[in-house]
This record gives C-alpha cells, sequence and structure tokens, in this order.
C-alpha cells in the first residue's frame, strides 16, 4: 500500500490530493488547495506552500510524492514563480525523504484519459471516476493534484509490472 | 555587524561566498561552489545543494542572505533549472529564520560598478576590491556569489541611512 501525494504547484495557489493506492484500488483520503496573496514577500509565499504541504505528508503518513512538471514557458515570469515553488517543494520533500516523480502535462493527459490532446475538464471529471468520487473535487487545483497522484500511482504499477516481468 | 551569504544559483554549479559587513567594512570569510551531476535526478541535485548551504549558514553563523533573481528566459528550460534552485534554497533559508532578497543583474552591476552595462569581469574585480582580495575568486560562481552578497550589504547600508534620516 502506498499513500500518494499529488501536487499541482502555483505561487498563489498550490492544489494538493492524498490518495491511498493498494492493489490496483485508488482511494482518495484528502485534498486542498494552500492561498498565499500577492503581496507577501516571495520567500514568505514560498515558505508558507512548503511548510504546509510538510504538514500534510506528516498528518497523512505520505509514501511518495507527484508532481505536475513546468517545462515551456508561454509566460516566462508565471513560469518561473512555478519553478521556484516546484523547487521549494522538491526540497522539503527531499529533507522528509520522500522521493517526487515529476510528469509532464501530456503523460498526466495521456495516463488519465488515454490521449495527449483531452482538455482539463475531461481529466479532472475521468480521475473523479477512477476515484469513486461523486463530484470533481473543487477548487480546480485541488483536482489537479489529485490527477497527478492518479497519473503516479499508474507509472509505477506499470514500472513494477515491468520489473516483474509481467 | 552581519554575516551575508551571497548565492549564484544554478543546477550545475551554485556558487557561494560568506562575508562579513561591520560598519561599512566588508571582509571576506569563505566561500566556495556546489557542483551536482547531470546524471543525478533533479529532486537529488536540489537536494545537495540546499543542504550544502544550510551547513554553511550554520557552520559561518549567517544572519541574512542575498541571491540574483531570475526573470527572463532566453534559454526557458535553463531559466526553470535555475527557478527550482532559487525555490529550494528559499525555502532552506525560510525555515532556519534567514531572511533571502533577492536583486536582479542590474541591480548587482549598477551597486557595484556603478552603471548596468558593466560586463561580468569588470563587476567581479570590482568586488574584488572592495572585498580587498588579492585575486578574483575561482570559481567564477563563487565571485559572483560574492558580488550578490557586497550589493545586498550596500542596499542594507542605504536602507538604514534612509530610515535614520541621514
Amino acid at each position: 500500500m502506498s499513500i500518494v501525494l499529488g501536487i499541482d504547484p502555483g505561487l498563489a495557489n498550490t492544489g494538493w490530493g492524498v490518495l491511498e493506492s493498494s492493489s490496483g484500488r485508488l482511494k482518495p483520503i484528502f485534498y486542498g488547495c494552500v492561498i498565499t496573496e500577492a503581496h507577501e514577500p516571495m520567500q514568505q509565499r514560498i515558505g508558507c506552500i512548503a511548510s504546509t504541504l510538510e504538514q500534510v505528508i506528516k498528518r497523512y503518513d505520505v509514501t511518495e510524492a507527484s508532481m505536475e512538471d513546468i517545462f515551456f514557458a508561454k509566460n516566462a515570469s508565471s513560469a518561473i514563480s512555478v519553478a521556484k515553488v516546484i523547487g521549494a517543494i522538491s526540497y522539503m520533500l527531499f529533507i522528509n525523504g520522500i522521493k517526487l516523480s515529476l510528469y509532464t502535462p501530456l503523460q498526466i493527459k495521456s495516463a488519465i484519459v488515454g490521449y495527449g490532446n483531452a482538455d482539463k475538464r475531461q481529466v479532472q471529471e475521468m480521475a473523479r471516476i477512477l476515484l469513486g468520487m461523486d463530484k470533481v473535487p473543487s477548487p480546480n487545483h485541488a483536482a489537479d493534484a489529485l490527477s497527478a497522484a492518479v497519473t503516479h500511482t499508474f507509472f509505477e504499477s506499470t514500472q513494477s509490472r515491468l520489473s516483474l516481468g509481467k
């Protein structure tokens, strides 16, 4: 059994979602969103996000973490902010001994919906079904975080089947 | 008196330099560079950089930190890597209660050489003179880190003169 923390990183809003994965069964545990104020200094905002997620991993005994990575920069300054948040969370997980796996948006869409051109709502709806939830979690950032966590369980299970030679 | 850690962030090479600032006098204490290997996973590389700098702040009783920020992305993927390192270091300093000040390359050049079009070597040479060092520290990343630290002492001293109404 693993307890996976999924993260949708952002300086203003960082969504998170915890799920339990056991023999292919997925169960949502809890989810939420860390909001920081634009008037706060960057270091405080990053500190608030990573510290909150540190409480989450301790509270729910998280065993691994999954996050959407950023590569391209349509908007360079927003991409740089997101990358700073990714770096801070990576380090917080590092000092807590939790391995972080990063996935591209394409990997997440392909894993959950089956094709990379799926739109965000399709991904959220499919993740809802996979997790057996009544409705798509709100806010959207939490839903996207859960999608990252679900993606990780799919990649891990493929990986472990491959390494077993099945 | 303050002990300032200057940082030149980068995923492959993060330069650092510690200086003591006391009544306008600057004294270099120690400097170095953290090198990480490209074949290591990103989380390990970031963890190595921030953990090493955590040892530095503890070893030298650092009281404040200064780092060159990144805004534009000529090379988006390298900018995103640098931003992840900045985020990780920001958070490490946050949990150690050390305030981080970020400066643009223009602010650093203007503070040290007096004009924003100065090239890197002019900045390094001027920082060397200001710190009373025999030669520009090697590697360059350490020299750039010391420049960031010197810049911070200049901004802080202006700030304190302004607040004293002098």
